[in-house]
């Protein structure tokens, strides 16, 4: 299938989405309306101020808990900020160890460096890094870990004790942190790396899957003070990120409470309704459950199909967008579909109605 | 003054914005409308197309006349665009010709590939690049020309037959051309360098300052086919630009002719008032008039004043906000203030009145 986001987009409001862990699952009304106001009023014809929406990096900082140590560059969406981080720290010769499978652009942007990855095979038990896989893979190129937790595609997570561990190899061995919390909120515990080595850890934020603002591009990295200045001269948007975004996402923080714990009952209802209808399939299962993301990876190893097939009868004949594996994994991507739940209830149901009947079918 | 815009911000609704060439004249309100409907059916919960919202490319290349045989990426603003091509198409040690005053972030672009900037100086007629300046500065390390037309700060712009010598000077020594037409829909006339060298042109273009979209972050840069997958494989946001930005910026290319025309005629207007003002004060002149931009330069040299201070009354005083010449230029800033003059005509009518009695005044 030549463009299967092209066919998607082209049938925009008949497709599921479950492709790209967004998230159009309800949070608050009070979001949308400051948009519309901003709107209504033109702040979009001004520059926002270079810094961020005015009060911005002090009500991220508070929604993660920290204090005044950190700087905050706020960013069209998250993968802006690792592609600038990544280009301020690395030098040629550099290596930077993270999983496979893994959020594969990042891996991209460390390669366009000229530095390397060291990809740790993760998708066996625990389906994460462990503390001695980290410990194993240091040499003396390798300049910083990524830990992506809870991670893209497999909805695996770290334990205190393991980011503890992990922090430790990076102090032992004087690296730095890139600590991508993008899934955060949907996990049943988390732990910052700041915790444990505050100025080592550069934290990667984005707002397109808790906020639901993927079409927004809005994300920001969080920096330690000794290093605010050095990261900034890499930034490459000096002239900051949409201030619809911005306004939008931080009525979205300072609202967290009302909104949040109701999305991610939502979201935790709807993985145990495909949970439901996998268990019952013969040759599928979930290696991660429940996922602490807001997806989850089905294996189909047994079932010997294709997992870009199962994609596109699914996209073509059913209207519903999952994802094949390649994209997120170089080694285990043929085993299995990544699918996010973050849609409307009954777009869930459909899909755990169609999926075993496509398995059966297919085989 | 610690931080200028940190303080207009703290003040935006009372002040007069003429310091970063933002527009707040009338376009029209089909662009707002269709804005508010993609925040109303919550169009932002999703990704947008990596390509660009559909349609977008064609749009883009048809509103600068341009056929097929051109790419385009939707980027987070023109500043993004430039970024990571320049990072595309630099290696260390090599150089890149532009003018000095210039949009200076660029050149910051340039030299954090390790490559350096060779500054025409250009505060002397005829107020930007000559093709004999440009040959001249051809060495064996030399690139890429940055033709920024019209020229931000100075409103100065190139004729056709100077495009073209400056064209045959990239074409003669293998050079890349980053045409930035950011300013192109406010100059008399204007020739794009792809008419000469389609295929060593980039146009870098931005919805900022005709669509009055700069809090949006939106901008293109378009690459010859031969050079797309090359330049894409650089770029910083695979996942596009903010969807609300896109819908907006496409309807308003698409009903150009409805709104264009009569906001041009405003500005121009606008200039005419502060021209008048100018030329009735001692020690102050324009040294390019009419702009073929939406701001130009107010010469205070025989004045003995610092522009800085002049910033700072202004703002402080008058809820003015205009840019001392520093941040546009190395060795001339300290020769004028830039203004622009986009702002509705009551406040265009506000400064022509003050600042004529605060330069008497400071001196």
């Amino acid at each position: 299938m030549e463009d299967p986001f092209k066919y998607a987009h082209e049938r925009e409001d008949e497709i599921i989405w479950m492709s790209q862990n967004t998230n159009e699952l309800e949070t608050t009304p009070i979001i949308q309306r400051e948009i519309m106001n901003a709107v209504k009023s033109k702040k979009y014809a001004l520059y926002p101020h270079q810094k961020g929406l005015l009060g911005m990096r002090k009500t991220l900082l508070k929604d993660l808990g920290l204090e005044e140590d950190f700087g905050a560059i706020i960013t069209n969406g998250a993968i802006e900020a690792s592609y600038f981080l990544t280009r301020a720290i690395l030098e040629p010769g550099d290596n930077v160890i993270a999983s496979d499978p893994s959020f594969m652009p990042i891996h991209h942007q460390v390669r366009l460096c000229d530095a390397e990855m060291k990809e740790i095979y993760v998708y066996k038990d625990p389906y994460h890094m462990t503390v001695d896989e980290v410990n194993e893979a240091v040499d003396d190129s390798t300049k910083a870990i990524l830990l992506i937790d809870p991670l893209n595609p497999l909805g695996s997570s770290y334990t205190r004790s393991e980011v503890k561990g992990i922090s430790e190899i990076a102090e032992d061995n004087d690296l730095w942190v890139i600590d991508d919390i993008t899934y955060r909120d949907f996990a049943y515990e988390h732990t910052l790396t700041t915790e444990f080595v505050p100025e080592r850890t550069f934290l990667i934020y984005s707002f397109s899957k808790n906020c639901g603002f993927a079409g927004m591009r809005l994300g920001a990295v969080v920096i330690p003070d000794h290093m605010f200045e050095e990261i900034s001269r890499w930034r490459s948007n000096p002239l900051s990120a949409n201030i619809l975004a911005q306004v939008g996402a931080k009525v979205a923080l300072e609202t967290k409470d009302q909104w949040l714990p109701k999305m991610i009952e939502q979201s935790r209802k709807n993985q145990e309704i495909i949970k439901e209808a996998v268990d019952k399939t013969d040759g599928i299962h979930l290696p991660v459950f429940p996922s602490n993301t807001n997806m989850f990876v089905i294996d189909i190893q047994e079932t010997g199909l294709n997992p870009d097939e199962i994609q596109e009868v699914l996209l073509k004949e059913h209207n519903i967008f999952v994802r094949g594996g390649t994209y997120v994994s170089t080694k285990a991507g043929s085993n299995f579909v990544r699918v996010s739940f973050t849609v409307p209830e009954p777009q869930v149901r459909k899909f755990a109605e169609i999926f075993p009947e496509v398995i059966e079918q297919m085989r």
